[in-house]
């Protein structure tokens, strides 16, 4: 039998997203749960509610906390934590290069090391410098995958990905959807996505 | 050396107080953490966010995530769960009358059975009725108590929780405040916010 899916969604300038993304491949692993990378663009979906920019930047309360709760949270998960300046970084050209990224087998790890860039070491994701700067890292060479990230194929399947995000009901990031229709969303919830998606295909 | 404390803000019409309210007692033992329990208004502290009413109507996505997200945690919990109609409920009333409940040794069991009386058995709580129906369970008398609740007392102590609440930076419900000055939202903090209670209590 095939092992169960669950669908990743998250938004490379999503601060929740930075954790979930470094702990869900072991989770995953253990699980046994097949787990799919499916970058999107909060921006449109904030837009459609109301939100020019971030919640938490429009609410500065709730803002203060995500702060001081993910600083927290690395400090548990002994991640690398550094406000990123300005906040939410566009996260545009950074999803285009994800979606061309996981064509190949290094675009999880692109993935990883681009928000372990960002939310670790102060990168910014927001100009093709500091994307090049992560593609070398992992020594795959820049110039071909940023051209790769530019074309139209690339940046249409970015725009159907987000729609289908809008479909799927998400509203936030990171979120998890299931082969049965359940949506989860947030860090929080994703040892119990796992677990779903997990029983669920076993008891089909 | 006295136990350490952690102090619980929540609003009876949360939805996500409900499963932090019948979680708290077990998981602070075990911890080796005195809770007092400190209900307060959310719609103030909405309102001061712009919010005229919670952000889970405000937000429709959001909102259907949230009813679908705590019948699973209900399910998990073995907690009975309804959806309260309507929602949010006027839970001006239930604070009052749980500020004053809290003076007596049955203070936390009425706030529980209020919590489990609205979200698992349909029961009104902005209304003099249903909360003297849960007090009558727990063999209280509900005449006195409820005239007490609307007692001038009551009702300063009410409005300076609210005030203290908005000045501990609480944008939401339920939240926990240590007494080194950490706050933490949500019922996906509960474990963690016992944890730092207990450990900066055992450092000083």
């Amino acid at each position: 039998m095939a092992a169960p899916v669950l669908d990743f969604w998250f938004d490379f300038a999503s601060t929740y997203s930075y954790p979930a993304a470094m702990r869900i491949a072991a989770l995953a692993e253990a699980a046994a749960v097949r787990v799919r990378f499916r970058p999107f663009l909060l921006g449109p979906i904030f837009k459609a509610q109301g939100w020019p920019t971030s919640p938490f930047n429009l609410y500065p309360a709730k803002g203060r906390h995500m702060w001081r709760d993910l600083e927290r949270l690395c400090a548990d998960l002994s991640l690398p934590f550094r406000r990123p300046d300005p906040f939410p970084q566009n996260s545009l050209l950074a999803a285009r290069v994800g979606i061309a990224a996981l064509d190949h087998a290094w675009g999880e790890d692109f993935c990883r090391a681009l928000f372990r860039a960002q939310f670790g070491g102060g990168i910014r994701i927001d100009d093709a410098a500091g994307i090049a700067e992560v593609l070398a890292g992992l020594h795959i060479e820049p110039g071909p995958v940023l051209a790769s990230a530019q074309s139209d194929a690339i940046k249409a399947r970015l725009r159907a990905q987000t729609d289908e995000a809008q479909r799927l009901g998400l509203f936030g990031a990171p979120s998890f959807t299931t082969a049965d229709g359940e949506l989860f969303w947030g860090n929080d919830r994703l040892g119990q996505a796992l677990r779903w998606a997990g029983k669920s295909a076993s008891s089909e």
